[in-house]
């Protein structure tokens, strides 16, 4: 089963400049889908599409089986930002619990300060977010994905800069996501990161997708997903 | 009319930190109220409480006449934060949009515009907020609450550090707010700002209203409101 | 005697836009001296030549009685710029001795640890800046300038945004570098602060002075400084 | 011929806590070497010994020949750092001026300005740094250091988060400035850049190198630079 499904989807600003076109794909349950895609990919329109913050101009997107822009599929979707974009005047327990009243979750705070236990941010649960570093704050997003494990997961970049013990850590909780059946659509250009833990790549270009399919097949077939994708960006066809 | 009433608000931590004690103060339709708080003073969770971000332990609050916790409270106040608190992978239109469906009031783009470009960020509204200065975040906060004109705007330190022609032009543009019969309250330690802006004044420390009144008459008993505010900073009842 | 003095300055970028037309002012060794300017005005320029950021184009600039440019000169002015810049791999114990290194002062580090403690920054000394909350960085930024309390000292909207109490401690603190002698340039629009701690105001407009004088005065001329420099903004002279 | 050799460092703060202990590399002219190093690694220390920073404790540092603390051998390096660290009351011009200066360098404007346009931020040299978004700065940072082509250029996570396309670009100029004989130290947990970057890697773990030899090597006895890392970082040793 997908959690999420995109199918010929089109989109373009003011009827002029088309950023989007015939994109289809599908996160199925269980997976970790890695979304590559580079400026002008229309790769940002295509997760605001799905997280209802565009609204549909053309195609079909269902997340965990319900319509594009019903509240049930956007109780679905959890999202984090590539930015430590978080309400700096809560503590971390007032931000998960504020996101928990949205989703319709009900946060466990034992658990909440275990992962703030584990990502070395132990005892700092009750403290003003404002007070955080920015490692820190990428960790709080990231714990609050956790807590409120959805059936769909966006990390847009998220993982850029947390420090290699955090990295590693957040490796084996996206697996534990995964094994317990939700899906998680991982948008980095950390390659190897892609190669350890996504089965599948779609890899975004200029409003189409340009390569889709196993990340062990691409990667066999162009050697690593850093040549497939620079090749890409160095190819006349870009150009032109 | 009050817009926003507090009565007899108590908040306590775990029960065991008292943080607010019977706090009462209204902010009448058509005024500005300025708030005044040090670091402790319960500032914060007062704000917290009327957001809904906490929920009621004793008191009263109405926002717009509506109970705490009622969603016709809730959309009755904007919040600006003193951070640039704002999603970087949204376009100013993007977010004044959603912003403008969580309120249910339509947005009108030519407004801001007009808005962008009268506080010098002609061009930018479909520019990603990523690329924006952190003095064009801040003025897109403004822009956006001026936009929602909601019964009730707060503005927690959000006009710290924008430029004095984006600081003259809030204040003409807070003033058509009251004009309107909205209420605004006002938190900030520029005294000036205050004295020039706020028809009220209420100074809280340490959970308690330590002084309240028209500012003119504040002002006139003090000598300033720096002088009040320190005063009390500095007096031995405070370090006791 | 006057710790910097300025006198005819003039500056235009590529000989075409004259930012800068026959400035002239003077801070006295002892006192405070706000300076007022709204975008344009000139002021960052002003600021950039006294600390050798820009060559001299015509005029006659002295620090501390050193000829601009000279290292004598650029070793009297410490800058603490508006945004937390400072340098986050460091630690501050390591930051203000890289400081004390580069204006050959010796950082006493009981000294910076008292001044840590009393701006609420006890024991983080030795933390990496990179882990400081945004008001941390300002307050550090402060705290260096204290040790290395230099003949001239230039705030440039440091003290926008930082708590109540730190803002009391560091008004404090600045009249007692100023009672020990040195000078203080104070650059904000938070006119409060500006009647509290500038003995005189030069307020720059468009690449020239149009006020000048005590802050007394001015205040019992024009009402007081937001009066002064809104009407200013408001007037026919400068939209012409 | 060594740019950056390593002899026998080691550290310890207030004589208690060993951060180095006995740690030994080189980085030869022409080469990328790749540093990896988790929390507690003591590889901030290790920079900042190397850029005089911290004063040598025991063991011998040479850049360029020139040894540690000599104005010769601060002179050859140039550090980019993992947060945009830059003076935002700078324009990008006078910030590369400035470092220009201190390194005795001529910068170039019109190789700064293609650099500028080929990093897409044409029309953006003489804006301020505080207009610029984060990606902006981190580009800014990366110009800088090819402008001043020192021999030993150190890169600190500072590839994180920029868009692909400028890291695409990036390396393309770091492999040029390692073929025209410079070093570069590479400090990044992007394990994929470091496979494609790195000739050599140094991995250093609690004070210690623990793996140091041709990257290819240790991708073929371990499989993957990941496997290297995440299997120590799991292994009974280091918990022991």
């Amino acid at each position: 089963m997908a959690i999420l499904d995109v199918a010929g989807l089109r989109y373009s600003y003011d009827g002029i400049a088309t950023v989007l076109r015939d994109v289809s794909f599908s996160v199925p349950a269980g997976s970790i889908v890695g979304l590559i895609g580079p400026n002008g990919s229309g790769k940002s329109t295509l997760i605001k599409t799905v997280l209802d913050l565009l609204s549909l101009q053309a195609g079909v997107v269902t997340v965990g089986g319900h319509a594009h822009g019903s509240p049930a599929a956007t109780a679905q979707a959890a999202y984090l930002a590539s930015n430590d974009y978080l309400p700096q005047f809560l503590t971390a327990r007032e931000y998960v619990h504020t996101l928990g009243r949205l989703y319709g979750v009900r946060v466990d705070d034992d658990a909440a300060r275990d992962l703030f236990s584990r990502f070395s941010m132990q005892g700092r649960y009750d403290d003003l977010i404002e007070d955080y570093s920015h490692g820190m704050r990428k960790k709080t997003q990231l714990v609050s994905a956790l807590l409120l494990r959805r059936p769909l997961t966006i990390i847009d970049e998220t993982l850029n800069g947390i420090d290699l013990e955090a990295l590693h850590l957040a490796e084996q909780q996206l697996r534990g996501l995964r094994d317990e059946g939700h899906a998680v659509l991982l948008c980095t250009h950390d390659f190897s990161l892609l190669e350890r833990l996504a089965e599948r790549i779609v890899f975004l270009d200029l409003g189409e997708i340009v390569a889709e399919g196993p990340t062990a097949e691409l990667v066999a077939e162009h050697g690593s997903l850093a040549e497939l994708v620079f090749d890409r960006l160095d190819s006349e066809t870009r150009a032109s």
